[in-house]
């Protein structure tokens, strides 16, 4: 089983688990995230933010500042974005539960619209997948992203492919999800890191 | 009177013209704003988007997903950012009413910490300010609006120093708000434009 977004989760609300289930909701994955955030924020290194769940509102208390009703709505974009080093910053995270793939039904495929054109405008764009059952994290660029999707008809990406073009993120004690060194050692060790790997993977797929 | 924030304004309800004002706060900048972005991602100008109000969700019906009690937050950051030719966008718009001076209560200060931020990363980031009695709206770099606040004690920041140091965003007809000529005037026109406002400010602040 694949854990969904929140969002999806509110569209598709079928079962009586689902408030366990939202409560355990890839909190691992996001906090250890916004626990990134926070230290990149502390040490000056980076400001990138979680972007507030997207509400639609239906009833408003205005006297009292209450809202009565609202309902949750699919958001535009992707979880997160930011700066770092001059550069625009931008991506999205999920937990999966397989040990196999990750289903690409999990981003809304407008999200990975937005990330290729924000990588095509020059950000640094990406998505951050996390096997919870493996205890694995990989760091997938757009570039190998809409790779893989241009050149294969399957719905969803093996965990293999994480590991030929992803990058894993090893835990580490503070913070534990150090995204930002990757970024570094893709895009400013000056060694092509990530080129290289883009034409690995352009190669592999045709 | 200066119009406030909507999240400002959810703290501080005082009367019961609330809604009225509500209803009318700062659409007209806001809406331009938000064509403007339309406009830029249709064209693939840019991609900018506004943050989605942060809520503080208090009870939710899980099972239908309705959000039945929830208050509005204040934002930790600003409500506009995105990329435009390569470069991180970050801003803050605000509508007042006054014909001499915007006052600076109606931006936070993390959210002025958060722009000069954004902007010692190499962000291009500023606010925009709409005069709405005057009919004038004014786009001020960080650069500027740092400059202002560091060489003075007043709390509000007079037309005439937008006059001076910011530069006036004329209507056109589509899009009316286009911000990103003013970007492109200012940071790619090669003229370093925006440097010489900025020595300008710092001269006479002193």
């Amino acid at each position: 089983m694949i854990k969904e977004s929140t969002f999806a989760k509110f569209n598709k609300i079928k079962s009586n688990d689902f408030k366990t289930d939202f409560a355990n909701r890839g909190m691992g994955l996001e906090n250890d995230i916004n626990l990134a955030n926070n230290y990149y924020r502390i040490n000056d290194i980076a400001y990138v933010y979680k972007k507030p769940t997207p509400i639609k509102l239906v009833d408003v208390d205005y006297k009292k500042g209450i809202i009565k009703k609202a309902y949750f709505e699919t958001p535009s974009t992707t979880d997160y974005n930011g700066i770092y080093n001059g550069k625009y910053i931008d991506f999205e995270a999920k937990e999966t539960t397989s040990k196999t793939s990750f289903s690409l039904s999990n981003i809304h495929k407008h999200q990975i619209n937005h990330l290729i054109n924000v990588k095509n405008k020059g950000a640094i764009s990406f998505i951050i997948v996390r096997f919870t059952t493996l205890g694995e994290t990989y760091y997938l660029s757009t570039e190998n992203l809409e790779c893989f999707i241009k050149n294969n008809e399957r719905k969803s990406i093996p965990v293999t492919f994480f590991r030929e073009y992803g990058t894993m993120i090893k835990i580490k004690y503070s913070p534990r999800i150090d995204y930002i060194e990757i970024i570094n050692k893709l895009y400013f060790g000056g060694n092509n890191y990530d080129e290289k790997k883009k034409q690995n993977c352009q190669q592999t797929c045709k």
